[in-house]
């Protein structure tokens, strides 16, 4: 029995000899060698996991303003009271930069079949897109499946109104709006007016089956534009099926009746929320995250993108709640104006402002959540030379089932584009956006829209990739190809 | 070889002997031995699964009339439609028998949080309330989390608007919507005009996440009647959290902006449409079956009623299809005007009507298909004495994934109880309503949300429920417990 015991202690003892065999000094006089980065981060992803404050923040975002369209009141009041929290939360040099932006406000907006086949159509104008006579439009619907059987089509217009059926493919990275976003609803209804007609309709770019319409900016041209509204999926598949009666001799032209009042409000403010934790040793050297503060005017805004400066603020917030300093200054900006489309297809207000207010500033990286509340699959990284730091990030990431891409990352989100064009190499923390479209620009992006486990480990992958770029000395190739 | 040649071949007059046994006279001098009637309902059932009869029809209906509000013109042109497909499809005896209605019509509506917190709110007016002034009402809100704290509340509800908070619990046969549609949605205005109140906002009778109010009838009051709407799930939890904030002390006073402007348009025309097989051998003996042609006014009452009305015209059909004529008459009724409220509590006015005019007739049993376009699961049947009635429809129906209740029937759908009251046996082909409540009474019930295949199971159960009535001689005792 003696020896057993002996033999026990003797085990327990080697294994706890490692620890008992570096002395302790009781005040730190020599300097501890600091925490390997990866360690830091680990410790923040883990940290991020167990907290709620990015969902609690989108929450409060949206219950106290609701709808933040750019440039409205609610949007300035949604900025002032993200600077007041961030304040209180302990970032740096909080401030909001304002810059001027033209306004298009929505009006009234209504489609119905009158004669044969009546009913009311769901449908919401396009932002930026021209108003109907105040009494509405009558013309004959010229219903096309696809864009490019309208831009093809040498069909006279004259005094009918453009139905372009064309759907947007449920696919993970977005590409399925993407490939849509620039022809059928930027460049669509111009094309229509030139060819004489009064009014454009187009099947919303929107993947789900719900009656919900989706907004988003056509071409700016003020009042000179086109009256241009996009109509729920399921409203879409009611003209598939009277085309297909078309064909088959069962019905004969459609005619609609279509209204669209809104207005041109002209020069009007917007606003940059900027927050930051200065960098312990490279203060000048800055990694701007952030997400876009304003919305459409038809949801709150949940998704799109209360989500994103609800993520990249939280990710920023776990450093200061974990006591650790980033050596490089991490930037958070609440881009305002996002959303609209501006006069000579500029856009981006925002960004743009933000691009030359800050043009002088050495930015390592940048990059934005704008995709959404889903969990993140992937990131894309700009080219560097800098040994391992793919690797050592992979490791950190794979547990939250989140991959480096071998690829190199070209984009970084909207609002960082005007950097990227200005050589700031931009990185992507790519979400799963599957189901986005389903909710996007629509009534439908609200609070409840939002998993607040899933945005959790958005936080996390942001706070361990944010750290890893700030407390080692990567540097990236620009991401613009030049 | 030509030993086993021989011995197949025997094998095989074997097989076909009992056939060959019957001697078939050219002429049918002898009368042939009538099919048993469960062996006739399982050929329909099985045609029935092979038919996308029920869907093409409802998808046509909805393709062509959209919303068909009751008294409205789309109702009565879908009425003649429905009544020349119907005779083109060989029923007997197809007619139309209108009756009066009062009319009410859905105006401007909407509601938005005015001061802090500011933010519209998607709603709908509940069929039957009132108006408020032209230009809104503004009040403070009186929130409640149920429905039971509002009626037992003493509080001065003067110059204020209530809002109930109290949620639809999402069960399969619906039970969730019955226990609130009486009380929060009936009687809530009433009780909230008494107190002085000068709006009524409720918590849509829904079970979805989605952003639709949901419409439904309150009491019909004329303009006496309070102001009164529904609004969408995510926003009444938006009001949750605002509730939360109160209690935290986090918020203030919510003040909202109400407006509503229904009119009330008098005395108008519905009708319902009624077309029969006719019995072979007892022709004075009537079942009936059927759905509600009229629907709300926000979606194109896909499911409700446009489902049902297909679902058992297209039950009837088969027969025909089939060549088989049921021995009672099959009586397949679209009533008008299920939806709306009347003053007096009346409502039902085309079961009423129906009920009514066919006072005189001998009604086996009756039943209606108002629950939607997702499979049966139960048929629950009036108690009968008839040897193995029961029995022998559940061998039928099992195949079906369906069971014959041991619970006997006590409601055959809203369009029958007129009938019950009276004394009429109903019948219950119980549907799966467990998604029903998601799309019910808003703009998002359209053909999309019925999938074809569930349909045909619909069809299959109603063909095969009944013949086995049509074709025997059962009596079902009445189902009102008088």
């Amino acid at each position: 029995m003696k020896k057993a015991i002996l033999l026990l202690t003797s085990a327990l003892l080697a294994v706890s000899a490692p620890a008992m065999a570096a002395p302790k000094p009781k005040a730190a006089a020599t300097p501890v060698a600091p925490e390997a980065p990866e360690v830091t981060a680990t410790k923040l992803r883990d940290a991020a996991l167990k907290s709620n404050l990015a969902y609690d923040f989108v929450a409060e975002l949206t219950t106290r303003f609701g709808a933040r369209p750019a440039g409205s009141e609610s949007e300035r009041k949604a900025a002032e009271w993200s600077a007041a929290e961030l304040k209180k939360m302990g970032f740096d040099n909080v401030r909001i930069e304002s810059f001027p932006l033209q306004i298009w406000q929505r009006g009234a907006e209504s489609l119905e079949i009158v004669g044969p086949f009546a009913q009311k159509i769901v449908v919401t104008a396009l932002g930026g897109s021209g108003a109907t006579p105040a009494a509405g439009v009558e013309g004959e619907a010229a219903i096309y499946e696809t864009y490019a059987e309208f831009a093809d089509s040498k069909a006279d217009l004259t005094g009918k109104i453009v139905v372009i059926l064309q759907p947007t493919v449920r696919t993970q990275t977005g590409q399925g709006y993407g490939v849509n976003s620039g022809s059928v609803r930027r460049q669509g209804p111009e094309l229509a007016r030139s060819r004489g007609a009064v009014g454009y309709v187009m099947r919303s770019l929107g993947t789900e089956d719900h009656r919900f319409a989706h907004t988003g900016a056509t071409r700016f041209l003020g009042e000179q534009g086109l009256a241009a509204l996009a109509m729920s999926p399921p409203d879409a598949e009611q003209f598939e099926r009277l085309l297909k009666m078309q064909r088959e001799g069962k019905a004969g032209p459609i005619r609609l009746k279509m209204l669209s009042t809104p207005t041109f409000k002209g020069a009007g403010t917007s606003q940059n929320v900027i927050a930051e934790i200065k960098g312990t040793k490279r203060p000048n050297e800055v990694i701007v995250i952030g997400g876009h503060l304003d919305s459409w005017d038809l949801g709150t805004g949940a998704i799109d993108d209360g989500a994103g400066v609800a993520i990249t603020m939280a990710a920023a917030k776990v450093m200061l709640d974990q006591g650790v300093r980033p050596e490089r200054t991490v930037r958070v900006v609440f881009w305002g104006s996002e959303e609209v489309s501006q006069p000579g297809d500029q856009g981006l207000s925002g960004a743009n402002a933000y691009a030359t207010a800050h043009a002088g500033d050495t930015h390592i990286a940048a990059a934005e959540s704008d995709f959404g509340a889903d969990v993140i699959y992937s990131l894309s990284l700009p080219k560097t030379d800098y040994p391992d730091f793919n690797k050592k990030l992979g490791i950190i990431l794979y547990p939250l089932n989140i991959f480096v891409d071998r690829v190199v990352s070209t984009g970084g989100g909207p609002d960082t584009s005007p950097l990227n064009a200005k050589g700031v190499p931009v990185f992507d923390l790519q979400q799963n956006g599957t189901d986005y479209f389903d909710v996007h620009h629509t009534a439908d992006d609200t609070l409840d829209r939002i998993d607040p486990k899933k945005m959790t480990q958005n936080v996390a992958a942001w706070a361990a990739t944010v750290w890893m770029i700030a407390n080692t000395e990567v540097v990236f190739q620009p991401t613009n190809g030049k």
